[in-house]
């Protein structure tokens, strides 16, 4: 997994900075850029507690540009949920989703959330190569910034730590593997037609919410392509 | 899913309390009981902005006896993560783990959240039925009080958003007798003795991260239930 930078687009107050840190120091960031912040004083560094570090080393910055110089993906947290097939990267993911998403990912990642009351403007959120959201209830679904920050890095956190340098999660070719030898498993236990390309869609989801690593994906690969072989070769016997 | 009881156990901060409120508002829950807490004024409904509603409707009691009352399950969060297979009571879990083991309880479930200091102390633990904990940095694993409960509760939402009412999780059971039918698959195409026990177990734990509906369950249930009896028989046949 790749560096991450945290980067907050003209935050409005301190407090929120503050807390921003102590999450940063809770799930293991300590990069933190921000955009025109509201000044940052006692309160800020009452509410970094242990983490008053990450706010003393925290770089200051005047544009989204210099912000993001040096990272090679730009992820954009959003209150607002885009659907659509159309443009794939104005689809927002839920931020568990995004998680497993960069997990491959080699360079330095720039996660950006806006201003308290605005978000991030539409030109700033058309800069970003990926969206992603907190899904939350419909009747209130405006979480407090740092709230917001905690459960992103929170998600990032728990992928990290499963996998870590020694557990690689799998790379997207090796997934599109397992399903083809899934597919293949369903044609040879004779599945049902109209069935298949539901039952297919679902072994994706529910292999793509567990976010495996490297040994796990060959693990259930092996298992689900031996079984397809050897019902495929009785077949063939037939 | 049963319903949700969010107990905080003498707060120390008006503050975080709203914070709490404002979280509970934007993952949808509503109960909020408060064993003797700080005086809770402007700060709180300031912090808990359109959530005020939840500060009001509060109940505010003495013990935590009262605050659990009517509550079949309890759930105690802590900062400090307790391991060991004796007492499986003691066992704390990740809070994604408890969002799945308690997404087909049926009861009230109370949440408790200790001081901002302190934490729930042994005593309360010891009341608990289930411990939870956040997964987080070993250099500064103490979150915000405010933040715990937003990442408990998101786990929650996110479980209950899943599946909902109409697409309920799988029972206990109904995993166990899946996990019978993978041993049934790996012993019917020869899986490697040694290597048996490990992968059962594998899949145990991707099975339980991904969190399946019934519906997923059964599905997948009948893929591997159809290959094992397949090849099952063709060995028969010999």
């Amino acid at each position: 997994m790749g560096e991450f930078r945290v980067v907050l687009v003209e935050p409005e107050h301190e407090g929120n900075v503050g807390a921003v840190a102590r999450a940063m120091g809770n799930f293991a960031f300590d990069d933190l850029c921000m955009v025109n912040p509201c000044p940052i004083g006692d309160e800020a560094f009452k509410r970094a507690k242990h983490a008053g570090h990450i706010l003393s080393d925290a770089t200051i910055v005047g544009t989204f540009e210099e912000a993001v110089e040096g990272c090679s993906l730009l992820v954009g947290t959003t209150g607002i949920v885009t659907y659509g097939p159309k443009n794939y990267t104005r689809i927002s993911m839920p931020a568990q989703e995004l998680a497993a998403r960069v997990a491959d990912h080699e360079g330095r990642i720039a996660v950006l959330f806006g201003r308290e009351g605005l978000g991030l403007s539409q030109e700033e959120l058309s800069r970003c190569d990926l969206l992603a959201h907190i899904p939350s209830s419909d009747d209130y679904p405006t979480l407090n910034l740092s709230h917001a920050v905690s459960i992103v890095l929170y998600e990032l956190f728990q992928t990290k730590g499963r996998h870590g340098a020694r557990n690689p999660i799998s790379s997207e070719e090796e997934r599109e593997l397992l399903y083809k030898y899934f597919a293949r498993l369903l044609a040879a236990i004779d599945y049902p037609d109209f069935r298949r390309e539901n039952t297919e869609v679902m072994f994706r989801r529910m292999m793509g919410r567990s976010v495996p690593t490297k040994w796990e994906f060959y693990t259930i690969m092996g298992v689900i392509g031996d079984a397809a072989k050897l019902i495929e070769k009785e077949k063939e016997k037939k």
